[in-house]
């Protein structure tokens, strides 16, 4: 039975600590200051300080960074039970920008409400370390992926992994799921054209492996797309058998 | 004065957070497994399980990924102040390997010594979220460097952002900084051939911005290498006048 206080982030960081009642509680209350924010509107815009950090519990948020020549560069897409600019919160100023994507649901959490959970329960303390440890090693593996994968294995290794994320909060398998991106979103995440990413998504449909129509990732052959991008899940640190 | 007991990593934590009596003893506990290393020996290997974490105390470390082809990946350098396998200590499994450049002093940290650091300190949980989020500023900052600067700018901007690291560490200012890093780490680091990294540094010493010699990088002209880099260093949240 899934508990309706079960939001998506309770049930990531139970994928790394077994939560008390207690500590169950405290998360709760994190969730507090539920606000729903439209698509296309930043929550928190690059150079920003003072501002707050948010859970997300429905729907998805691009970040990115503006360059100085004024072009946008994707950092990385948040799912249900992310932080939405954990680490600028403790930064000051926020390094990213962050857009919804469609329209979400997040909570907004302040420092001081950290500090007080932290306070109250350092097993938190730990579990939000690891997430952020695991968003780190995500933007590590992307910067390791840039230059050596090609760009079909880059595309296969990026669906992957929002797939292997989705299935810790319950929204995917190794089936597919359903995913709001657009293929602008994808040229800019990777680093590739709109035209360019068309064909590889043609190339990865036709070879039989996965199929990306109508706002839906279906995995034709989960295995032959795990071999093609060479895809080791082990930097997510999801050891149980979560894809299944 | 500079008391003993003022490791680097206290030092940098304090930039973030002013520490009470109670909690620098806190952290001083943290360093009670002191060992030295040799250069040239992995410290933690890639997929290595069960590993502690370490607070480096003296020396340079590269933290590097092997590719599936087997080659070398150089992910980021630590100098003293920073963990080490922070992030790996909490994810099980390394997503990387750590190799001391020269022989270093760290110091041992179990999951279970931060567990109850945390519990005796919140704020210090916090502080030391605060330095895993700065480094995951910097692989962004990094992630989006790679395709965007020029080489040039490139080499400008690492050696700005480990000179601010450092000055928090009170190891560098504006002047230089010592820095036992070889042409083919810079090489690694950059994505470029050892023979373009050397025209590099000498393009960089004839327009009289800098010069790196001897295991010595001086900046001989820190402004007009700032404007060549676009060096922004908001990412690394040191607000306060640390380079002068």
């Amino acid at each position: 039975m899934i508990l309706a206080k079960q939001s998506p982030l309770t049930r990531k960081l139970s994928a790394f600590v077994a939560l008390s009642e207690a500590e169950l509680a405290v998360l709760e209350r994190l969730h507090q200051r539920r606000r729903i924010f439209a698509a296309g509107r930043d929550l928190v815009h690059q150079g920003q300080s003072d501002q707050a950090a948010y859970i997300l519990s429905s729907g998805w948020v691009c970040s990115y960074k503006v360059q100085a020549d004024g072009t946008r560069q994707v950092v990385d897409f948040q799912v249900p039970g992310d932080f939405l600019g954990l680490r600028s919160v403790l930064l000051r100023t926020s390094d990213h920008s962050f857009e919804p994507i469609v329209t979400i649901e997040a909570a907004e959490v302040l420092k001081s409400d950290l500090l007080v959970a932290f306070a109250q329960t350092p097993r938190l303390a730990t579990a939000i370390l690891w997430a952020a440890s695991r968003d780190e090693a995500m933007v590590v593996e992307h910067l390791v992926g840039i230059g050596r994968r090609d760009a079909d294995a880059r595309m296969a290794h990026f669906l992957l992994e929002i797939g292997s994320r989705l299935a810790l909060v319950a929204m995917g398998n190794k089936e597919g799921y359903a995913c709001p991106l657009t293929q602008y979103h994808l040229a800019d995440a990777l680093g590739l054209s709109a035209i360019h990413v068309n064909r590889i998504l043609r190339q990865l449909r036709e070879a039989g492996l996965m199929t990306f129509r109508k706002g839906h990732v279906t995995f034709d052959d989960y295995e032959g797309l795990v071999k093609l991008a060479e895809f080791d899940p082990a930097y997510l640190d999801q050891t149980g058998p979560l894809l299944k």
